[in-house]
């Protein structure tokens, strides 16, 4: 049910929301570009341009030479340097931390190894980057992306347990950190790439995922499918093989048995673990390795199979390959195409694009700051 | 990305929309819970009131007797007889036409049986049933359900062949139908039970609707998922079952060679087809037919198996069964449920209900219906 119509004091948040957003998503622009952009007159503009930087969130400068004659707009662009949120990635084998300013900067940038399937000591390294990365400003507090399912109500994260991460690590910083958020990985990068990405502008993506586990993140209609309680996405445990191996969630033939790390490795006969033994088989498959091109087959038909399966679900324009996957689904576009053209529908293959990520290995990062920029964004000057 | 807060003119637009849309989806109410459900003070209430009912789109009357104190709240109702649209059902085996009044009262119906999979003569019947039932009124349009693929952009349907159904309608009654709109018959179902069905104040929804074809609408975040094109929901074509029968999609293990009616039915040893062939398998288990009973096993477990792969990907709170599933799915909820057990991850599956649909058969109808009213709702002054 629509609610009604905005108050002025609601109309102008949005406005000062909508014209913060457009700088600290498209990048800085004039001032003529904001008044076409947004739909509003130039003196508007000029007031709202007037609070956001009274407010320290945007600055005013000439532009460079424009050659043109006429006194030229004025540029109007986020303040990165001093308005900025923490960044964490938790993945299955490092931890990132990054300071990520307003507009989507990083500004800086600190990653520590950590032992596979371990829990226990995840909260003092990243407690201890955010502490040693500490910037002079404003900071809108902390995102964090985890390979795991998160509830939606209180950020607790199903990772071998119920971990409430986001209290965790507010305990450490509660001066520091105003507000700690947490998502999951593929969501954010769906988020990142579709804030500022390859997706940027599609409003039906598909964003998958995979290291040891397989996730989505899903955008429909230009919104994120989260589902009801925050777990929307869990496509690595789409069964696709009834005859295939024991997942660890307790079923059988789950897509991530079959397109996950461990499969790839076992079948190409590698004893490491993790995104350098994946790129390890990718290249002995370039150079001929029979072993390795026959692994990397198999997982390239099935990374196919489920595909089709979501692009005949959700009609998607655009899929994007992330994590493990990226170089996967290089190594065997023909494998995934195949099965995308003997299984899609044709009306739902015909326009889908498959694509790998624009922001690489930042996308987490990027996305998990945007979880604490978007309060901002809401009411700028809250 | 977000547009710009809304003028006093779309402000307005927006308020009477929603003041519309309150008494449309949930019938007549009184000013009093009006101005508490909108946000609005009275008296901008009594000004929009009097708008909508110099348009004739709404009538205020005393309330019956209270029992209280005070003067009552007058209450405020659709004008369902005068305002009205024609809903479409084109089903496997037959057409149903209803004439639907705002507030999605249905004022009149007919119904056609018609031989399966011919198209050739779906124009004709509709535009006579629709002039037949011509009412006093304004004429909204019309909105058609098809079990077809709707392409968005025109409406053409995709049933053995393209067929530009919505453009056909019109010409056959251009004074008549200001505009006629098409949409997939799942989805229908999925709006009007979200609407006004079993999945109201439900805002993530799948509705998985069978006949000879199964297709879901699907609901993410309270809004509808479409896809790019349009063709959204295609879970019939999920493979399930690698080492399966052939579909007629080309592929090979649809889900809807699983628990569509024609499996159902071969199983069954039956040679009838349609919803009472269906009716009668389910009935024949009911006594104890041992073939009967399992065949609906079979079928129990394989729509078990899909729904829990949706499960895991939209983790929904409501799944719906309808058309031919409906039944199949009450006479099966052992073999569901326990595939959801086993298959379906803890957390998405804790919190998910399963339910079938509240209107019945007229869901199709009601959902075709809504399509006509949105652009009133939208601009009730247009």
């Amino acid at each position: 049910m629509r609610a009604s119509a905005p108050s002025q004091e609601e109309i102008r948040r949005q406005n000062l929301g909508a014209l913060l957003r457009f700088v600290h998503e498209r990048g800085q622009m004039s001032r003529a570009e904001l008044t076409t952009e947004l739909g509003l007159n130039r003196s508007t503009i000029g007031a709202l341009t007037a609070d956001l930087t009274e407010a320290g969130l945007v600055t005013e400068e000439a532009p460079r030479e424009t050659g043109r004659a006429g006194r030229p707009s004025l540029v109007v662009r986020a303040m990165s340097e001093t308005v900025y949120s923490y960044a964490v990635s938790v993945e299955v084998d490092q931890i990132r931390v990054a300071r990520v300013g307003l507009g989507g900067v990083i500004l800086d940038q600190r990653s520590a190894s950590r032992p596979r399937g371990e829990t226990s000591d995840l909260i003092s390294p990243i407690a201890t980057f955010i502490r040693d990365m500490t910037g002079a400003g404003r900071c809108l507090g902390a995102g964090i992306a985890v390979a795991g399912m998160v509830r939606h109500e209180d950020g607790v994260v199903h990772l071998h347990g119920d971990l409430p991460i986001a209290t965790l690590v507010r305990e450490q910083l509660p001066d520091l950190l105003p507000q700690v958020k947490v998502g999951n990985v593929a969501d954010l990068c769906a988020l990142a790439e579709h804030t500022r990405g390859v997706a940027a502008g599609c409003d039906n993506v598909i964003y998958v995922y995979g290291d040891v586990g397989v996730g989505a993140g899903i955008i429909a209609g230009g919104r994120r499918v989260t589902g009801h309680g925050g777990y929307g996405g869990e496509v690595g445990h789409m069964v696709v093989n009834p005859s295939g191996r024991r997942c660890s969630c307790g079923s059988k033939g789950c897509w991530e048995t079959e397109i996950g790390e461990l499969p790839l490795l076992e079948l190409a006969g590698s004893n490491e673990t993790g995104l350098s033994a994946v790129l390890a088989v990718v290249d002995r498959a370039a150079r001929g390795d029979a072993v390795a091109i026959s692994a990397v087959r198999h997982v390239g038909d099935w990374l196919g199979f489920g595909v089709a399966n979501l692009v005949n679900i959700f009609n998607p324009e655009l899929v994007i390959f992330g994590g493990t996957l990226r170089d996967v689904y290089l190594a065997s576009a023909a494998q995934v195409r195949s099965k995308l053209a003997s299984m899609g529908l044709a009306a739902t293959r015909e326009h889908v694009r498959l694509r790998t990520p624009a922001l690489g290995v930042d996308a987490a990062l990027i996305g998990a700051a945007e979880l604490a920029f978007q309060a901002l964004l809401e009411d700028p000057l809250a």
